[in-house]
Formats: structure tokens, C-alpha cells, sequence
């Protein structure tokens, strides 16, 4: 899996690429991270790659020229996704993760300043995509995110460990609470349940907690998953999750 | 306003921090960002911050000793925002930016691998912040969001360029299109009215496309912004873009 991404701010996008599961990512050759400063296509004398806005008004706008330009240079193919980072666009998820998972080569193009030259957007079709409903100073946080979550789903990327099976969404509910040692720590103890030994037990509990979870802090996807669960054991457990006086304030 | 972020990745925090509007504001002292790494505080021989969880299962799980006396280390008070980043959490958003560009201390929890022992977010009381539907590495890419949206809306950090006025969100509406010179490129034009130099008449042009552009990408901010709108020009505005012949697809 190839990621080119177009930054203002190379450093940032390698530097920050250069930890942990995505560093050990890259060196397995399992991804990689490629980037296209836009600023070393323009052919302003200056290196310039935004002016004001036309009609006025605060901030900077992005050029055509060099974004362009530089994403011209970018080798593409009929699979290559091309996804613009913007708080307009459409919300990045976990299936948005697990979709782009999939793909040989994905394109990101990050902003700066007050924003893209809106025929940029145009020449590029590129899908718009958001994080989040909040504004930041460029794409290039939402693109690092985007190249985190969309590693993580790829075969090989963590190792034996492979824990991405059971995070939260991957079923449509969030995860139930984890617990290591000690046993007690300043009077705080882990549920008993969890050194029985019986894992049909542990499981079942498990589970319920990440219905109890789920419910508390997600009603809307605690609904969703109600609505379409066809599961005889889920099934048994919600029942019990809805009949039960648990305190979710 | 002071960001305490715990993190065993504090490089990776510092680097991103060490660009454009942020490293800006961190050099005129509007913020300071501290981190500090519960690694250091581990009294394991081999630095050990997590260990396997309870019960079985696949994943590290990040232990309290580590945590709560990295957390106790930090000199907080009363109005000390403690918030732990979390796919489980409140959805972070801008009228939470909004909110916290008013405190004066900020404490961000990062985890990483599988999670925090459960016992962690009891003690520090965290509340539980999420950037969205998505499961990341780690908490640094979050909190690093947080930073920098935070930061924009404090004064002095943007400068006299100061747009944050006009972001998306900020009145509930998605942003207008922006063009910059040239006002043509390879065939495609900027809109007339841009040129005309009326200035209501601009002014009326971008709201109504805040409009139209809202109402296709985000027909949810659309529909609250209906149901709450009572300023006259809007109104107007509001009964052009519903009874026009728009092509939303």
C-alpha cells in the first residue's frame, strides 16, 4: 500500500511516521509513505503557493499552479483513491479505515491557510474527507490519522499481537474495560470474574460489559446494534443488559 | 494556557508541535506544551509500563502504577481539564474547542496498545474524549488535534490573519468556496460577482453558498440551522436556496 500525501509540511507527515507500529510498518514494507511538497512546483519566483481571496477577506487561499502541478506528478491508476482532507467532507470511520485497508494506492491531500482554490478541488476530484466536526490549522493531522487507522487494518501490520479484531466498532459496539496486574492497586480491585479460570464466563462478561458500555456512552450505536442483532447469546444478554437497574449517569 | 500531555511518545508530540501557527504561538508564549512520559515513573527494573490483561486475551494492557503517579506529578487545580483520548468518549467538536481555548490548563492522556487498565480513568476522573468513529495506534494523533484547534481560537494565536471567525462551524454553516488569482486557469473561471466590487452583493453570493453548500454536504447542520435561523437576510436566503433548482448530487 502506497500513501503519497501533498503537505506544505513534509517533516511533519515523516517525522510523525517514524513511531512506533507505523515506523515498523514502513520498514516491513508493508506501507509506504511518500510526500509532494506543492511549494517545490510553483513557478512563482518566490516559491509562492497562495494569494488572497478573490472578493475578499481574511486568510490565504491555495493556488491552482502548484497543486495542480504537483499533483499531476503523481502516478495514478483506475484504483488509485484520491481523498481531499476538509471539514466539509464526508466523516472518515472505522468501515472508511477498513475499506481503504484494501486499496494499493491512496492520495491525501492536505490544505493550509484558509483553504483550497475551490477548482482545486475540481481538477482533482478528490473525495472530501473530514475527522471530525473541528477546524485545524491543515490536513495534515487528519491525514496522519488517516494513514494510522488505515495501517492498522492491513495484514501483517501488527504483528502476532493482531488486536485490531477487537476494537471498538469492529462489531458495532465499544470494548469492554481491560485490567493487568496487580489484582489491587490503592483499593481498587479487578472484578473477581476475571481470575475464575472460566473463559466461557469471562467471555460472556465480556461482552455484556461492552453492551453496559455501548449503552452508557454510545446510545445511538447501542440502537443500532439492538435494531439488527440476530445473535441467540447477544440476544439473551441484552435482554438482561435492558431488564437490569445499572446506573448509566 | 499550559497542555500537560502524558505520553510514551513525548518526541512524536513535541515534532508535530514544532510547525507553522503552533510552533508560532509556543514561541510568543500564548501556549506551552509540556509532556510528560509515565515511563519515567515505572518501578519496574525494566521500565515496564503495561503488561497482558486479565482473562486472557490478545494486546497490552497500560498499568496503574506508571499512570497514576505520572498523573499525581502534575500540579493541577480546580480548573484543571483532565481529558483522556478514547474512541469511547464525547465526540470533540468545535463548540468544545471553543470552550476549552477558555481554560488555563489542559492535561491530555494518550494510551497505547490496547488500552488503559480500566482503573486508570477512575482515578484521574478523565473525561473521555474521541475525535471520531475510528480506532488509531494511539492517543497522540488525537491529542495533537486537539492542540492545534484549541490553540487557533485563542487570541494572538492566528495573528492579524485571524479567520478563525470564519471557519466552518462557527455559525453552524459549512464555509463558502474561496478562489484566488488567476481568475482564469486551464478553462476553468472564477465566479463574476467576485469581480464586480459590490460588496453587499459578495457578501449575499458566500453566505448563500454557505447555504447551499451545507445543505448538500451536510444536510444534518442544514436542518438545524433552519429550524434555529431568525435573522431576516438569512431567511431570505434560506427560501431562495429551497425553492431553486439545485443540483444536490
Amino acid at each position: 500500500m502506497k500513501f503519497d500525501v501533498l503537505t506544505l509540511f513534509p517533516e511533519m507527515i515523516q517525522q510523525a511516521c517514524s513511531h512506533s507500529i507505523i515506523s515498523r510498518a514502513v520498514d516491513k514494507e508493508i506501507i509506504r509513505i511518500n510526500t509532494i511538497n506543492p511549494r517545490d512546483f510553483s513557478k512563482d519566483k518566490h516559491r509562492k503557493v497562495d494569494d488572497t481571496p478573490f472578493g475578499g477577506g481574511a486568510g490565504m487561499v491555495l493556488m491552482c499552479q502548484p497543486y495542480f502541478d504537483a499533483f499531476d506528478s503523481i502516478e495514478r491508476d483506475e484504483n488509485t483513491r484520491v481523498l481531499l482532507m476538509s471539514p466539509q467532507g464526508r466523516a472518515f470511520d472505522q468501515k472508511m479505515a477498513l475499506e481503504l485497508a484494501q486499496c494499493e494506492h491512496v492520495v491525501l491531500m492536505c490544505g493550509h491557510y484558509e483553504g483550497f482554490d475551490e477548482r482545486i478541488k475540481e481538477y482533482t476530484h478528490a473525495e472530501e474527507v473530514s475527522i471530525g466536526d473541528f477546524v485545524l490549522t491543515g490536513g495534515e493531522l487528519p491525514a496522519l490519522c488517516i494513514i494510522d487507522s488505515v495501517s492498522r487494518n492491513i495484514d501483517g501490520c501488527l504483528g502476532k499481537i493482531d488486536s485490531a479484531h477487537f476494537d471498538s466498532f469492529s462489531d458495532g459496539l465499544l470494548e469492554h474495560p481491560h485490567y493487568t496486574k496487580p489484582r489491587e492497586y490503592v483499593g481498587m480491585r479487578v472484578p473477581d470474574v476475571l481470575f475464575e479460570g472460566n473463559h466461557a464466563k469471562i467471555n460472556r462478561w465480556r461482552r455484556k460489559q461492552q453492551l453496559i458500555v455501548t449503552k452508557k456512552k454510545r446510545p445511538d450505536l447501542y440502537a443500532e446494534f439492538k435494531k439488527n442483532c440476530k445473535d441467540k447469546e447477544d440476544l439473551k444478554l441484552l435482554n438482561e443488559v435492558e431488564n437490569e437497574n445499572i446506573d448509566y449517569n
